[in-house]
């Protein structure tokens, strides 16, 4: 399928992330099904007119209709849920996921789909909120978001683009490729270690007495202090090795920091300020 | 003097905070003097329109004028100034400041006015932003910010009174009281932990290959990342126990996040961000 002809989307798991798919792809004309074992999600869906069509269980019939799949589900799952339901997938479709690690799951999946003419390439839409469920979903959280496919060595060309094409059509405001690799790792840095941060500040200090007191910094530095514990734990835990690498890095410079603090090395703190300034100030260039 | 009548204000230290409260005092009716040894920025805010007379050095006909005094150099150097121009000051004036902590000067003020009829009341205006400079300087900075007076028992209650209600004029969101000592460990907390974690987050990884891929989450955090390293040393270093006590406190709770992921305890990880959550959501109810 390309993304400019009338397809039937299947959209597995419809969350945040699933329903926010559902509306951009239902918006520039697909046919959008959907399943969620949360009846209320599916009905909602309908009710709303995000989906098309929807089933709470694998309904194989949804599932031979669709001429592509994107998957929304936890990680730790897509292997069992693919395992299950290759054998209804339509003749040589591609899928596509959501999820925010990598290594952990895609290797297992395409040896799962080895068999077939099914071609699975996994992508990472930057575009989380600290709310959940399809009631938030929304097709402008992607805009000024960034978009990574993550293929391997499994992948073609042609399968890729495809992929890429998705980031576009959903409105990304950039689109890149990394390994799985490099995405766990870079993830790890800019996503993970600032939920362990968040959390940590919010729970290291009875911080609800300092909330008359508090100014822009502590409340953007604790927004994503706000988090889906189910899906976040797995997360974390599904890239361990590459968090505790940035947790330590992390740990060992604000250790670098305490230390000149305690020595009253003011020079040592101001070097550091200016290379955490030199180095943030390429972030505003856009 | 009252907010209400038309006084001459003399704002020593025409930076961003000082040329803001110029701005501000300004706009209410008040003939704004300044003092700055940085000449450029006296003649910005004549040329401007921020200041109606200014000194690049300590001018005693200025200082005589003045009916209050808004203090806004760096902590250091505040005793010096006091004791310097202590001479020219007109009889029975009250004295504020804008400094972000407190103990380690506001003592030593007060003793060097002991022997005179001027009261100093010391304030923290929370509204500091990641820019610096007169040129910078805007009065909407207060909007939705924090005003904390930081009283002693050397102040009056008249002093204290007359201090909230400049935060009220200035156009704070929330006026509050808050001894020397709980305002130091607030802040310690609130604003220079987070400042150090933002900093360490820019420093200990190459960051800038992953500007590509953040996502709003890593720019919040990193945003007081861009700091002025002379101004922050100085602050930490003179709030040294309180900061150190918070950063111990900080990296204790993330190393036990760090233990709970490298030992997969993922009820410990659901537990801490539910708390996170929890605490976090008191902070979105205004």
């Amino acid at each position: 399928m390309k993304w400019v002809n009338k397809s039937n989307v299947l959209i597995v798991g419809l969350g945040l992330m699933g329903g926010s798919y559902a509306k951009a792809i239902k918006r520039i004309g697909h046919h959008v099904l959907a399943i969620d074992k949360d009846k209320e999600a599916i009905e909602y869906g309908l009710a709303n007119g995000i989906i098309d069509e929807g089933a709470d269980h694998d309904d194989p019939e949804l599932i031979k209709k669709a001429d592509c799949i994107i998957i929304a589900l936890y990680p730790s799952i897509v292997v069992k849920w693919i395992s299950e339901n290759k054998g209804f997938f339509k003749k040589g479709i591609k899928i596509t996921d959501v999820m925010g690690v990598k290594s952990s799951f895609l290797y297992k999946v395409q040896e799962e789909l080895a068999d077939t003419d099914v071609e699975y390439i996994s992508a990472h839409p930057m575009a989380g909120r600290e709310v959940w469920g399809v009631k938030n979903a929304s097709d402008k959280i992607f805009r000024d978001a960034n978009y990574i496919v993550v293929p391997t060595d499994k992948n073609t060309e042609e399968g890729i683009m495809w992929c890429e094409n998705l980031g576009r059509v959903l409105g990304f405001y950039r689109v890149s490729i990394l390994s799985p690799e490099e995405h766990d790792d870079m993830i790890a840095y800019v996503s993970q270690l600032t939920h362990c941060i968040a959390v940590s500040l919010m729970t290291c200090e009875d911080s609800v007495k300092a909330k008359d007191y508090t100014g822009d910094s502590f409340r953007d530095l604790t927004r994503i202090a706000n988090i889906n514990g189910t899906m976040w734990s797995e997360l974390f835990l599904l890239n361990k090795d590459a968090l505790l690498g940035q947790i330590d890095k992390f740990m060992s410079e604000m250790g670098e920091i305490r230390s000149m603090i305690e020595k009253d090395d003011r020079e040592g703190l101001k070097d550091k300020m200016r290379l955490s300034t030199e180095r943030r100030s390429q972030f505003n260039k856009e």
